[in-house]
């Protein structure tokens, strides 16, 4: 009953599946392959459009080689305050622009709002080369509390940025669990709402470590390749990365896994709120859960042996996360543990 | 007969069977796993001692990573005028360390010397700030020539480097193919002749993205962990790294795969110099070969299908290089194909 | 009647005669010649202990070397959220570290509380490598808001910091001003409160363009005649900084101007306090005032000649700076209009 | 009898007289002053053109924001293997630029030649992003061996550049001396052959601390100003380096001084000449002479007081610089000591 992350999970069959067959014959290195050249047609059909599009290993890699063709070293970037870009990256952001300065926005449910956007760029705008020049913004979506932004709440921060000269950037780390949510096309959450590039997860969602940096603005992708290299996230045998995100995006496999993981939040949560004394902390859209359950609730579970991280913020408060292997027996079982030691303790 | 790098092969059986059999339950992300604990202690065995170690996804990432816990943002590195960290990486090295120079030394048969290390130090060494420190010297074993340092070459060059202050960091991309060439004890050629740091590939050795850091002294692996974290390469189902790498390492296989390769370039080696006017610009030792041939020859090859790179330097000098996948049937093709084309033109 | 900053005025005369005498003959470039040689002892005397020295011309590349020696690229700097090192400087800490994250500390009056910085460690502290670990405070003195930390704020939160193992800067741009208000020897309120470097500045006290960053702690010293070299720093004709810190720091000459500047601020307070509907936002400790005033009284000032700056935050609200220079004269003329204007506008 | 340096000379007393007569009243701060506004029509004249202008403190600042403007953290710059940017600025290019990598080019007498850049342009080429994209060429102007570039041999090298689409930058910490020996008009030199932004260095030609970088492509200014900012080099009270470069450039003083400075390397040419054994390694051409002197006639200049650096190449090679206030009384001592020793010597 692990529910500590989604990266605690192995790789989806049809991902190994994928891997298997293209390990026959050579390859062209470095992406010149037949896997990373589908990559962006598959993509181009998902999002509506044509796109340039990057495979790399991770998250952090993704998020940061995107925000540094984005802002210059002197720049800065607007993010939540909780974003992953913001706090649990060791500083990749400012290593990889070479200096930049992420400005926290505060947000309920881990979302920036119009009106704190709008209160940052107030506070922070400047013709004055005393002060870091606003370059970029940085949306998570989904976003670190298990929400996610609906299309017009990107649209109106986009809108904001936009105006000021700056730069639209998405972590989709979670995507696919934000679509599965939202239930809207691709393209109304991203390029049409005003993002101009989307770090774009599979790994969390099924792959084994792969991660596409999406461009829908040719012009900033210019440094790409470049970047990419001198950092030493230029897979050499690619095509392994690449047969990970062909076989995530096809047949919406993405969407599948990510919706089966949402459903397992959903259930969760529904049962979790049945004990006495629990609430949640944000609302469930994705597929992670912020909760506060009693205390005997919580070290009851632990001893039946589930897995899951204390958060930070205030007592008894506990994530889960599930994840598209997620076993609905799992859920029904921790559960079932749940509400038998709240019985016991009241 | 794809002869153009051993990073064009796939992945070898064993290491795609230890990737289906880590792919069960959940593990710990970030290489808190029973996968990556175990690297350190098969590296015990073959390096004779304590060692700690790290594993990344690419060489540049290794490579880099390992300088930059060894030269201030302000210093030097010396290495081979050819060095993959010198003009293979777009400017890793200067990225990771944070602007420092690499200051490149000449030397026959892509090996730098006693004497010339020597006189790179008398050129560069200075107390006085308007100069950049010498911080570290980077050696590459296997070298970008296919030949390979002797234990001596190393000791000698450490030797100096150590009077300098300087660290030692061996470049092993093809560390494999240098030891099943050497036939000696692994320490020999690293810690016990003055290497501090190794960069130990495995993707060119057989795995899919696989590479170590192996620190021979504790204290410069002090800042690694951040520095791989900022650097997006702390990846996050490691366990699927590193089951590549303990695959890699169990049973000799990596050295059973190098000696394959290796033996596939004598070979090479062997029956292109009967053709007449062939000749090898290097010894061949490792899996590369470097090698002048009629140009004739080399049309004909091609139009056989022999694919390989023509390198810079001289007229109609190729490089070829084996893999651990190299079929012996291959190389007797590609030969038969060579001196029927000289014959015809002879 | 120019009220806008203490870098508009000119050079104080002592300051001119130093510059003048120093240019005699020829002397040794880059700070070996005998004005530079003679900060340290001069130092020493003021400091009542040994120290290391070292002279630049701007305070912004004081603060910024002075944190780069202490905090890795990867690492992390708390500072007040209003201070010139985290919204004055363009990224410049960023930049000479490589990266550093800069961590905002809210706290009334320009000052961080032994409670806040409290509240920020626990907010921040971590080994885990996903998150920048902490390295360094910054503290200003005089601070952005015209106050001044007492040795014993300065104490709590360097013990705080200590305990964390984290490394103490003071930003002293008005240093002297801050000196000149606690009448306190420098050392209660740097080395012995746990300070390890401090930014000493001069220029906004009189001098043309000349800092030091003085090292209380031999160790952090090690990389800095590197760093400042490669930032360009180094100001070869090195004398003539030098000339002007040994002017500034002779014979309490840097005393004795900050005193000028403070009584002026004073003075200017107490007047303007007549003013029906004035309101300072901040004790008046050194050197500036943020004053709230009539918008009446502001439009006259302005239409009188006055000079100075509206200052965000709130509606009326200006920001008054007095120097080494400041003519009795003219702050009493500044009182006068403004009490004519607020007399006709009752 | 100091010849080391120009940097051991002290200030001009017209230099001198405009800092103190720009120490009036006050004046806006980071340039918002007349003096500097002054500047860039003063070019204007001097280059027969609009020019962007930039006063900073140092040449090591101005070469490397010059060039940080040209060339991104991934690229490369050419420069001549002893030219300051490459070996005596502690690896600020690097620095400034986040990274870039500084490919040495070799050449007699301190110059690069068009053959010698188009074997390096051939050698580096490359649209794989392995290798650093070639992104700028710095000349240096007058060079490091007191040699100069004719326009015709900056017009070969600069063409050769563009068509890479490089950029063109040239270091003109002695650009004064370099014009008095051409006497060509200056665009002649710059951008009339293709330079795009040039370091005018006025410290080491008689101002106290200042410099100049000068764009004839307004585009490559665009980050120029947070780019100083953020390194620490707007200089708060910028009237008194402003000052000091309307007084170096008003009325051909920088000419006139510069003139003297190269007559004086001529008498000691011709007249060390006339020693036996004595023998120029590079012409003399503008302040600095690199002379081979008898073992004997160097430590009788010493004995009898001289000063000046020996050399690294070659055994009794010497250097001797003269600057805008040597005394020609000076020169005649020491060529009669050195006559008079090589005398006794015979």
């Amino acid at each position: 009953m692990n529910f500590c992350s989604d990266n605690v999970t192995g790789v989806a069959p049809e991902i190994m599946q994928a891997l298997a067959e293209a390990n026959h014959g050579t390859a062209w290195p470095y992406g010149n392959d037949d896997w990373t050249r589908r990559i962006e047609s598959r993509l181009a059909d998902i999002f509506e459009r044509k796109v340039r599009a990057f495979p790399v290993a991770t998250g952090t890699a993704a998020n940061s080689l995107a925000l540094a063709c984005m802002c210059p070293p002197y720049g800065a970037v607007l993010a939540h305050e909780a974003a992953h870009v913001m706090v649990d990256e060791c500083g990749a952001p400012e290593f990889y622009s070479g200096g930049a300065k992420l400005i926290p926005v505060a947000g309920a449910h881990g979302k920036m709002t119009e009106a704190g956007v709008a209160a940052a760029l107030a506070r922070w705008r400047s013709s004055d080369p005393h002060q870091v020049p606003l370059a970029a913004i940085s949306l998570t979506n989904a976003t670190e509390s298990g929400t996610v932004y609906r299309p017009d709440e990107v649209r109106a921060i986009a809108r904001l940025a936009k105006a000021e000269g700056m730069r639209v950037h998405m972590d989709g780390a979670r995507f696919a669990n934000a679509m599965a949510f939202l239930g809207v096309p691709a393209k109304a959450v991203t390029w049409e709402a005003g993002v101009d590039a989307l770090s774009f997860g599979a790994t969390k969602g099924g792959a084994m470590a792969a991660e596409m940096v999406v461009f829908f603005d040719d012009k900033l992708a210019e440094s790409f390749a470049y970047r990419r290299m001198r950092a030493g996230h230029l897979v050499s045998k690619m095509r392994f990365v690449s047969a990970q995100l062909n076989a995530f995006l096809a047949d919406g496999l993405w969407l599948k896994l990510a919706r089966h993981a949402n459903a397992m939040a959903q259930r969760l949560a529904q049962g979790l709120l049945r004990i006495p004394g629990a609430r949640l902390r944000d609302p469930v859209e994705a597929n992670e859960l912020f909760v506060v359950l009693p205390a005997a609730v919580i070290a009851g579970l632990r001893e039946a042996g589930a897995e899951f991280y204390d958060w930070p913020g205030e007592p008894n408060l506990i994530r889960l996360v599930t994840a598209w292997e997620t076993d609905p027996a799992k859920v029904e079982r921790f559960l079932k543990v749940a509400s038998e030691v709240a019985a016991r303790a009241a």
